[in-house]
């Protein structure tokens, strides 16, 4: 069995899209290069990685000790897997060459038995697989399985892939029914082992998984009998009680939990490893299982932004509606997890509810992870921030208004340039029948079926043609992905330049155009992007009395670079009159701000007062939520009271 | 010099208040009590205190080990000043025959030298004075200091105050100008020193009270000194850093401090000698600095509840307009050293900008402190508390949405103690010329000049009378505070039934009346109560777009228990048709609760939309702030969205 909607393969997509193209070539031209000399230990002033020489150390090619953080490795491995996809946006011969070096010492570094993680290796090598919640050893070896995975599919070259298939190996001879137990700590080899299993289709890579997903919660004190098993802990003082069965994923198996809870990353990597043994398996029961927890998410525990995980303590789900915008946690790489998972639902059923999130986590709460210059990366997403109070008061020290240059736990860099080199493979998926477009893309792309040419002006402008050049089999169907926020009334569909009325085509967010096609058909969609009022419900008690604007696929904040001090004393009116703007110069040149008349409230002097504050009218600006914090320290809202 | 306005005795003071006299009850025939049975550890299920045992151990009449927080003395110390007052309110042989009794073993414990705090002198003797910021001897000593006078006030025994004169004696021959430089880690002494020079008329205390207050922040960095030189910390790895000079207000002399920072109940028990000894000095220099600190809180760093202390992370200030209300710290204790800030100030000038808050504190933040039935008490007073979050999530761990019962570290129910049985010295100074009235409050006062009986209808109803029996000197003045929230208009005094329609007797906030009293001269003063809707400045981001009611100085709040579920989905209507209800029955007899017609907002089950969540009609109930979390835990905000 595998999946009836499949994935497309990176190399098939040419992205030429103006919004996406410059946020790939920052990946390429800045992330990229920068984090290389990182892993090099060439850049002053950034904490040493020491990544590279570890698994020289390892490899038997320089001498020294381990140094870094006990996942150093997947630092390594991120980095690779951004490379591989990179070389398909942008070949560059001088890289590869330098990746095939890393992969030449990372093979060396690899045990005769398999095993691969430079940290037990160098350092501890008698505590091997003794300490799986806190060492990361399978969730590094997830990340090297899945560049592994990524070399080979876009440079043809499978050193790293049969690496990554010895380590699998190796992993298969320690853990499983008939041998030890064993869960990772940190949730991400089942999502390796899953591709391993596509690119080399050997079932045991996907029974592997299914293991590590279902022998989760099967016990609950597993890694509390592990700790006692091992008499040590890793972290000291800091190691976290193994008993909090919520925050590792453990309190239930998969098929029981109800809720979204625990370390936000590691929940949404399992929903994504879940999702993909549920597509693949055509597993109903664990199908439903993901969809509770989909909807668990989606419904009760996500800001409009799309970040998830509210809290930063465990970096976790709080409790549903809790989602304090000043306090948020909403790791960057929780987001970009929401996308793996919603990339996986849709290869089970192409719903435009998980397109819909898909988009909404693209556009919002993943690239506010980085700087408009690619040099510097927001860790935590909030929808508030006050400088003066936060980052530097108890309750507030996490959120930092402005993006830190890079930071020695690097998880979300790498992982924001992986997801955008890869961002072909989000925007299709294809059964026997059908193409699915999920996102609006301006990009070429080439499939068996047909060469389709995206032209769009998304996110920015309603407008998006498909310019379709059928091959051999002409008779297909191609399914584009409406986004919910288009009102129907305004979407124009024309095939071929005839205007297409029956909007009877559109099923569960995607209009379905079933023909024979030909060389030169064109299907363009025209649609309008009002400024849209969000409330949010009124159990989210962070949200109550305010509103947040939206355009299209794009939350927009409110910044003090355009709208001054104190900007909690602005309304916005209940009635909105928004004009946009395309701004044209400075650093969000190419954004589109949105302009509205609204008030700002101006108290007296007393700090409490029978009198209620004026009210003046003026002219509030809104830019991008993505972009904030690209004009130094400022305040910044998402959400703006109603008056 | 002495201060002009003077502080009254509290034998003067009998108080018969409808609202007051309950509260002082539950501290005399509840508090009290059950303390004495803590202190003796017979309270089963209480965390043990060993504080007695530890004076018996020190005084040689019982053998074991010292157990206890470095400053557990002062839970004895400040039990005892709460005794004393009670006998004054309450007069009770037996339990001040076993008060006797404890200061027998007290003196006992007593060193030769003079020192006293049975931490160092059962359990580290060589460690005496050597660590002034962490070791709490000179705090626990300026408690021992105010039990001393205090007793001997009420009961004219001076066994106590003169073991804290050889104790403060002891002090002075250790620090000072010409000796060891010294400065208490915890203010407080200064407090203890003021009151000693009162009781004694001895200036020695006050010039040592002067040393502490002007020694403090000469040297920013003494506590880090003292720390270098001794070579030890008594908390270990959960030592305070001593460089954080604003968490100690060692930043700046007292002079030059400009904002109130640091430790809440510190900063203000610091603020309260300066003022006394300014009022005792006629200081103006320190009176201003006073004002300045005064003005930084009151202006922009307290609750509308009178809450002080906005972060748990050192129970401290934070920065202007900082006041979450969910995550708000507001220490019962530090509401209490306000209303002793506020008492000195009085002392200094009697204006009506101090009356105020001492009423702000004593109907609000300070009693919300107490359950009603006197058994459980809250450390933290947030304005707002939602079950499931507060007291559980992260940012949220320190706001307990109910009280808890006696804890290991019981600041804040000894301190209400104290506070509520001393409250008729709040209710009045006197000057050589006039007798100034600070609260409505019902009583029979013995003053020189002529006994007054105040009968009080205050807080819930605006009528008071002062019925004045002149003694032998007739021609007085009586002022008498007239809150600010009372509408000019509304006032209506009358003298022995005439009308005086003079209010330019009214200056800053006092009403003067002048005349040759008789033997039975009234004046009555009616007002009217309206419920009030309070706007907080628009600085304060937490409370915008909401309003609080208050009525009288009784601030309100909005529980579940009258609202139901989802109180942040209610709304206040812009303009508010409040009635008022004498609650008959129920834990809440007594109080006048608030109904008003408002709004319940009822969005979709959607997490996010464009719809407006819809409007419905509710009658909305609020009750006294200081009464809630009375009815089981339940949601509460004192500020509501406006609609």
């Amino acid at each position: 069995m595998s999946k009836n909607i499949r994935e497309i393969n990176i190399n098939q997509i040419k992205i030429h899209d103006p919004f996406w193209s410059a946020m790939q070539h920052r990946m390429t031209d800045t992330v990229i290069p920068f984090q290389e000399k990182v892993l090099n230990d060439e850049v002053p002033g950034v904490e040493k990685s020491h990544a590279i020489e570890n698994f020289r150390i390892a490899a038997g090619l320089s001498e020294g000790e381990f140094y870094g953080m006990v996942f150093q490795d997947s630092d390594v491995a991120k980095w690779l897997e951004g490379v591989a996809y990179s070389l398909a946006v942008k070949p560059d011969n001088e890289l590869e060459a330098r990746a095939d070096e890393i992969i030449d010492i990372i093979e060396k570094a690899q045990q005769p038995d398999g095993y691969l993680d430079t940290f037990f290796i160098v350092k501890e090598p008698e505590h091997r697989w003794q300490n799986l919640q806190e060492c990361h050893e399978l969730y590094c070896a997830g990340h090297m399985m899945e560049a592994g995975v990524a070399y080979y599919q876009t440079t043809g070259k499978d050193k790293l892939l049969h690496v990554v298939e010895r380590l699998a190996d190796h992993i298969i001879s320690m853990f499983g029914e008939d041998k030890e137990p064993g869960i990772p700590g940190h949730q991400e080899v089942e999502i390796g082992l899953m591709k391993l299993y596509r690119a080399t289709g050997k079932e045991k890579y996907k029974d592997m998984a299914r293991y590590f997903l279902e022998e989760r919660g099967k016990n609950p004190n597993y890694f509390y009998e592990e700790k006692k098993k091992r008499g040590w802990q890793h972290w000291g003082q800091y190691s976290l009680e193994p008993l909090d069965q919520r925050y590792t994923q453990t309190h239930a198996t998969i098929y029981e939990q109800k809720e979204a809870v625990g370390h936000s990353v590691r929940a949404v990597y399992m929903y994504t490893a879940m999702a993909d043994l549920a597509g693949e398996d055509k597993d109903q029961r664990l199908y439903e299982a993901c969809q509770t927890l989909w909807d668990n998410i989606v419904k009760k525990r996500m800001y409009i932004t799309g970040g998830i995980g509210s809290t930063v303590e465990g970096e976790a789900f709080t409790i549903d509606y809790d989602l304090p915008n000043d306090m948020a946690y909403a790791e960057t790489c929780a987001s970009i997890g929401m996308i793996f998972f919603a990339k996986r639902m849709l290869e089970i059923k192409p719903l435009g509810i998980y397109a819909d999130i898909m988009e909404r986590e693209f556009y919002n709460g993943t690239i506010s992870g980085i700087q408009l210059d690619g040099k510097q990366f927001f860790y935590v997403n909030p929808l508030e921030v006050n400088p003066g109070t936060s980052g530097t008061i108890f309750g507030y020290k996490h959120v930092l208004p402005t993006r830190p240059g890079w930071y020695a736990c690097a998880c979300c860099p790498p992982n924001l340039v992986r997801l955008v080199t890869s961002l072909g493979t989000y925007a299709w998926s294809e059964s026997e029948t059908t193409l699915y477009s999920h996102l609006f893309l301006g990009q070429t792309a080439d499939f068996d079926k047909a060469v389709i040419t995206v032209e769009s002006s998304y996110p920015w402008e309603g407008k998006v043609s498909y310019q379709v050049k059928a091959k051999k089999e002409k008779a297909f169907e191609l399914a584009i992905h409406i986004p919910s926020h288009i009102r129907p009334d305004t979407l124009a569909v024309t095939v071929n330049g005839e205007k297409t009325d029956d909007m009877s085509f559109v099923k569960d967010g995607y209009l379905y155009l079933k023909r024979n096609w030909g060389e030169n058909d064109v299907v363009a969609l025209t649609f309008d992007l009002p400024v849209r009022k969000i409330y949010a419900n009124t159990n989210v008690r962070e949200d109550e009395g305010c509103v947040a604007l939206m355009r299209g696929p794009v939350v927009y904040c409110f910044e003090g670079a355009d709208n001054g001090e104190c900007i909690q004393a602005l309304r916005i009116p209940r009635e909105i009159k928004a004009e946009t703007e395309l701004c044209k110069e400075g650093v969000l040149a190419g954004n589109v701000l949105i302009h509205l008349p609204g008030y700002r409230m101006e108290s007296s002097d007393a700090l409490y007062s029978e009198e209620r504050p004026k009210r003046t009218d003026v002219t509030l600006t809104a830019i991008p939520y993505y972009a904030w914090a690209n004009r130094g320290e400022n305040q910044m809202r998402v959400w703006m009271p109603e008056e």
